[in-house]
């Protein structure tokens, strides 16, 4: 059976849980505490160099990792991703403005007020700029859409509404982001999500 | 026309260049220098709503950006990208790896040295580490495989190759990554590139 390596509240780790639950994946979850330094141990590094969840093993001991290249494995051949070259271009498009413009503001300001218990005032301001900014982008974009890439809940939506739902954790208000809110509720209601109710 | 918004002294853009050369597109390049602001202009962020090269526009006006989505779209069905499920699941995992892991690194490190003129003493000693560490997490990978996903050169060697050859603008040496080293010389071939001479 498959094994999922995960930290429950971390959004990377969500997307993958979210997508196997979806597509009815039988597989064994083991909670994967990112605090407690078990993925810098050497099991762990055997089995994901980078030290970092989620981590999939399948098996035969094959590991993938990296949570939207996991996301694209599994979503592969079905309706989250879009079968249009195109549309699927521009899935990918978002999977990468994820990681490199969403997820190391939104999500990494995120852990540093929740999980290490930074105040407001100690978030390197540059940090917050670039996450609202990542915020802002997407309020334009759903400004004529309903999901982020094609007609339908992608692989895109799956992995942006991770942390954006969650954005309020580090203190990124989306009350004046109605498209956003719109977006994310649509996108709870098609994973079958209640909505977020902040880190507890 | 194909048109190319790009920066030629950015690995980000010249990945993009270099499958296209690669696989014969016609293109119209469009040098774009990322020092200049006009990344920022109206004009630009109306292409690009992020703000960044590379950008590539198609005759009817859609433009696809983010330079490992751009090899995606154009690599799709060519050699480039195994026709495995697993090969190519592993070969999106080191291109999400080379946004999150390496690029915030091994690029910011060789922009800030290179653009923007910072002594080796002014660059933040987190983000040298990381670097390091990727540079060692490639030689590792290395160690019983020619090409980072399969058996041929794939978009995960163009996408690394990118910034990797360059690493020493940033100061990061490769004079103790023989592996690495043999590898760049192997991807410099398949692109029909000559050794990366420095930034000049």
């Amino acid at each position: 059976m498959l094994t999922v390596y995960g930290d429950i509240r971390s959004g990377n780790c969500l997307k993958v849980k979210w997508l196997l639950d979806r597509l009815g994946h039988d597989y064994r979850w083991v909670e994967t505490d990112v605090m407690s330094g078990v993925t810098r141990s050497t099991d762990f590094l055997r089995l994901n160099p980078c030290g970092q969840v989620p981590a999939v093993v399948f098996d035969d001991g094959r590991t993938l990792a990296q949570s939207n290249a996991i996301l694209g494995f599994f979503g592969e051949g079905t309706p989250f991703v879009p079968a249009d070259p195109w549309e699927r271009a521009k899935m990918y498009e978002w999977l990468f403005w994820e990681q490199y413009s969403h997820e190391p503001y939104v999500a990494v300001v995120r852990f540093q007020r929740a999980f290490v218990g930074k105040s407001a005032g100690e978030i390197e301001p540059r940090l917050m700029q670039r996450g609202h900014a990542a915020l802002d982008r997407m309020e334009q974009a759903l400004a004529d859409r309903d999901w982020l890439a094609g007609d339908a809940a992608s692989l895109a939506d799956i992995s942006l509404v991770a942390y954006t739902r969650m954005a309020g954790d580090g203190g990124f208000e989306l009350t004046g982001r109605p498209r956003v809110r719109a977006w994310i509720a649509r996108a709870e209601a098609c994973l079958g999500l209640p909505p977020y109710s902040g880190f507890a």
